[in-house]
């Protein structure tokens, strides 16, 4: 089998990526080292998560390189398909991803009554793409990834979330999304950021500059969602987040998504809404016969339960 | 540090532990091999999950042993607090550990409308206890614990869970659970089944028997709540968990928790009403100011909201 090649390989990678930890990769050292037991092991450990790490079992390294911003690698796991991975981090697997594209697409597309023009920051995966896609009110779909490739090696790797960009209403731009969002004022309905963590290239993408940004590319009555990491972890930055997004927005909440193989296995959706009246729990529209049957995670009644928080993160958040 | 010595130890231990997988143990070996450049880490690998495993960078190993059931593990972790590892699976850890107990404790609390006598089934370390202490209708509180080793570890590394037994109404049987409750029909108001998965000790607790036994120790009105383990993973067991228990309960509904260290960062609960009319999703009381102060996790919004699935699972539940 490929594993052994595999691991020397992930090894040389993960030892000249700068996001990685010692530790991280220490783990990888380890990994290579059990070849006689197992095939190698993929740890994301991250400075974000300390003590703590997600491994996956890896059979085959399909994709491993460098862009010009950042590491970019794709591996054949055991038993979660094909993944993902940018500067150690998990991305996208093919077994848990529609989890998180469906809520981050759907949460706010189904709270506008009728979105015509939407907008992906980041996403170059275009799992999101995929999901907008099937609203069919949409008439203009762009996508702003600065790193282009990310696009080209999930065309050619992970054509699950690939898939997005073969629909004729969607427009690729490989640029800075933060620019490309100044120079476009009231255009869109649906703005949805699909970013990394704030450690690399999305570091940006998680300031007030950006956010002033989004609300201004919005129409009025537009709607917006951006990752908004975990509040089993991050409830310092969420807060952060949450004030200065409260003094750009009319409506501000945030929704949980449980996904596996993003770390402590719950992912937060900030939801943002330009105008009063904008309602995230109460959304405007539900999902056509057509779309139910697409659909493996959301549906009207998570939408609305998925703004229900544990007790903890409620207090912390404000969110009744 | 005591880094090196407690890797040696781990190792040693989890090489004698039946249920752990060569791959666990290929793991240990490579942890032990880390020493310059980290301390060791946990790895939670098991065949319930193949070919993902969660990892908790360990400070300190405070107990190893095997009692006459089970491999019996506690360390000190460098960001989860203490952790409490059973045949090589996490149990608890002091930081997410109120998310579990308290949802499988108040869940099927909340739900009657005046619960008296409880019984928990397993659950050693004493967590639901502290939670079932909670609630101040219920006059007696029994507990069943197979493994009076657990008990006693609880009691000297576990203080946060095993307060638990402090509260006079607790009784402590070591012994069968499954017997026990052959023993005492129509007597409990309330029962918390709080066991590790169906490898080991804890098999016959997810078979009909044992689901019938607990019908039958329920009185009128009375309601359950069982380890439902993960709907990322299980879902084959847990129709057929779901399938005997329609025989045997009027009310069967099932809930989501969300919880980092536990498989997919997630659990379910399996909540049983013995009489017609029992409904979950529409408990009959809600917390006092007291118990609000003390929660951390539930509050009535996340009970309700707990019981809505992601589609996938909704569909193979036959949960609407």
């Amino acid at each position: 089998m490929a594993g052994d090649l595999s691991t020397e390989r992930i090894l040389k990678w993960v030892g000249g990526a700068a996001a990685v930890s010692a530790t991280a990769f220490a783990l990888y050292k380890l990994a290579k080292r059990v070849g006689p037991l197992s095939s190698s092991w993929f740890a994301e450990l991250g400075s974000m998560w300390p003590g703590q790490a997600m491994c996956l079992e890896v059979e085959k390294v399909l994709y491993k390189g460098r862009s010009k911003f950042q590491d970019v690698l794709v591996f054949q796991s055991k038993t979660w398909g094909k993944v993902l991975v940018l500067d150690g981090v998990i991305q996208v697997t093919e077994r848990d991803e529609f989890a998180y594209q469906e809520m981050m697409a759907h949460l706010p597309l189904f709270t506008h009554p009728n979105p015509k023009k939407a907008l992906v920051i980041g996403g170059g995966d275009g799992g999101i793409l995929r999901e907008i896609a099937r609203h069919p009110s949409v008439e203009e779909i762009d996508i702003c990834e600065i790193d282009g490739d990310v696009i080209e090696m999930a065309k050619k790797h992970l054509q699950f979330t690939a898939v997005g960009y073969s629909d004729p209403r969607v427009r690729v731009r490989v640029e800075d999304g933060f620019e490309f969002m100044k120079r476009h004022k009231n255009e869109y309905d649906v703005i949805v950021v699909d970013s990394s963590d704030p450690v690399g290239p999305a570091e940006v993408l998680f300031k007030e500059p950006f956010y002033a940004a989004m609300s201004a590319a919005l129409r009025d009555g537009g709607v917006a969602a951006t990752q908004g990491e975990c509040m089993w972890l991050h409830l310092e930055l969420l807060e952060n987040l949450l004030g200065f997004s409260k003094k750009l927005f009319s409506t501000v909440q945030y929704a949980q998504i449980s996904i596996p193989t993003y770390p402590c296995g719950t992912i937060g959706v900030l939801c943002l809404g330009k105008s009063k009246g904008t309602d995230f729990k109460n959304p405007k529209r539900t999902p056509s016969q057509t779309q139910t049957q697409a659909l493996r995670y959301y549906t009207p009644a998570i939408h609305k339960a998925a703004f229900i928080l544990p007790a903890f993160a409620s207090k912390a958040l404000g969110q009744a």
